[in-house]
């Protein structure tokens, strides 16, 4: 049974939210163990408050040398303590070198220590994206990791990457992100999938600058890894999902992407509902699809499962994050994606 | 009563596709004038087809001198003779300085020579922005066009700018769409419209390279013209409409957002549909959408109403496009544009 780490203080809602996202995975007696990341005397209220009770990690603190054992078995939860959150106003990086105990390092650290198998946060990104890399350490053959979500795309699955892990790319960036977003891919189950690149206009040599230089090398990178490249692809293709199973884009333009496509479907279930006379089946569709995998990002090229969420999303998501921080651990995903980079290095 | 050039032979569907989208607009009696423009035989023959006959425009060859008079009156259609279209796979520039008669460079001249009011092509969008460029000129103070498209966002309309007409941007040049784009706004009807810069993550100096640049430069030039800035938005607000009235952002992100909101559309209708057990009423709304003002954008920066729309549109997006033409240049929007320019200038 897979061990998530679980960020109390990150999110909108935190950290009464993401104690009702714990207390509701422990009630549906789900197949995780749970350990919980904030302030010990506050998570123990906030667990007290909702009927549950948690042990301490065994191995005393935390950030020290590594943990083993503690209370931890089928559908347990455990505390490990940690002083802060990091705000959305602050310098990440400074916060978590200034702080060894934010939630964020923690939880990153109980991966990196063995403790956890996995961990999630719905805090600020490049908090959980800066502790990732410090904590746990970027897989070799990667400059920057990137945040992968999963589209449920009409014709299937889309795995969209970079959402928002590096705003500015390169071209060997790019061709990093399509390596691991394939390896990802399979990893979710799909058979031989397409990459594609994001651009405007299908026709080669069509885009901006970075896309101009990045569709050769991304073509010939990918057919010397025995991957089929899609080619460029445009940004119906992310909800289509017919032409390419994995799109890669830099992280600005995935993120807007990302968020486009979320306030679209609000837009639809608001209009479309309107149509129908019933806004209760439109609503249902958003929620089933923000409670999907869809609700987690995956961060990829770090030497361990990271998912991250969306800072405004409900216990529902939250505990969707869980869960695929949890398959993703037990399909050994992050040493796939180290294998997938190492082997389709030129 | 406004003449606008439309291009016979833009488009997936060109030339019958356009022809019928002519044929409708006179069929319902439109207060517009067009004149259809591409070889005079085939489009004699396309028109005879609809049961339609169309007049050479007077003054012979459109290509030259400036043309005036003609057949046109109330509802009724001319043709201008253009020997050829610009590829898809075409480089616009090599083929509009090689063939002065390319359609897209004949309707634009109209425009320019005082016989259209406006110019209407849904073919090659690189073609008709260097055709608009070239025979209209750009406004003083512009260094490239933008493409502004209206979303009809769930709080109100947003004019999305640019989307796709320069694929690299430089803060400056997103302060001159953001000055464009406000006063298309207002021309739209819309009242002291707010505008955002689309990026990712709503705290300042949040972004890729470029939007961190860009935001103090359009802040304080926005607030020098009297006009609000909404500071940084989101992809959400794309199709929310809560935050801005006018969004700017670089062609690259511009186009790819738009397409991401075309799919995503597409893809509420489908599992929406299903959720209803009816996609019909889902369908309308998606057919609603791309026949209203968002099915076309508008060309801003250059001097002379260019309306550019989807390659793969319907007739009646076709026509939804020339209806579009036609009510900006009765607002007299190139002026307008022109003076906000101008009077936004530091």
């Amino acid at each position: 049974m897979p061990i998530v780490a679980l960020d109390l203080l990150g999110g909108d809602g935190a950290p009464d939210v993401v104690a009702d996202a714990a207390a509701s995975l422990l009630r549906e007696q789900e197949p995780i163990s749970l350990i919980l990341v904030g302030p010990e005397e506050q998570a123990r209220d906030l667990l007290a408050a909702r009927g549950l009770t948690g042990g301490r990690l065994a191995g005393g603190d935390p950030t020290g040398g590594p943990l083993s054992g503690g209370p931890l078995s089928g559908g347990c939860i455990a505390l490990a303590h940690a002083s802060r959150a990091v705000r959305m106003d602050e310098d990440p990086l400074r916060v978590l070198r200034e702080d060894a105990d934010a939630s964020v390092s923690v939880a990153a650290r109980l991966v990196a220590k063995g403790s956890a198998d996995a961990w999630v946060s719905v805090g600020h990104t490049g908090a959980a994206v800066a502790a990732a890399v410090l904590e746990l350490g970027r897989i070799p053959g990667m400059s920057r990791p990137a945040l992968a979500v999963v589209v449920p795309g009409v014709a299937g699955r889309v795995v969209l990457l970079d959402a928002g892990a590096a705003p500015d790319a390169t071209p060997d960036l790019l061709r990093q992100f399509a390596m691991v977003g394939h390896a990802y891919a399979e990893g979710l189950g799909a058979v031989d999938p397409a990459v594609g690149l994001l651009t405007i206009g299908s026709e080669d040599g069509k885009g901006d600058l970075l896309r101009r230089s990045a569709h050769e090398l991304l073509r010939d990178s990918l057919i010397a890894a025995g991957i089929r490249y899609a080619g460029p692809v445009e940004g119906h293709d992310v909800a289509l999902g017919e032409r390419a199973q994995v799109i890669v884009t830099d992280g600005f333009t995935g993120n807007v992407v990302l968020k486009a496509l979320e306030g679209a479907v609000q837009w639809a279930a608001v209009r479309m509902g309107a149509a129908y006379g019933d806004i209760g089946p439109a609503r249902g569709v958003v929620r089933e699809t923000a409670t999907s995998e869809f609700a987690g990002g995956m961060l990829l090229g770090v030497q361990g499962v990271t998912v991250i969420g969306h800072g405004a999303g409900s216990a529902e998501e939250i505990a969707a994050c869980v869960r695929l921080a949890a398959r993703a651990a037990d399909a050994g995903l992050a040493r796939r994606t180290s294998e997938a980079l190492a082997g389709g290095r030129s």
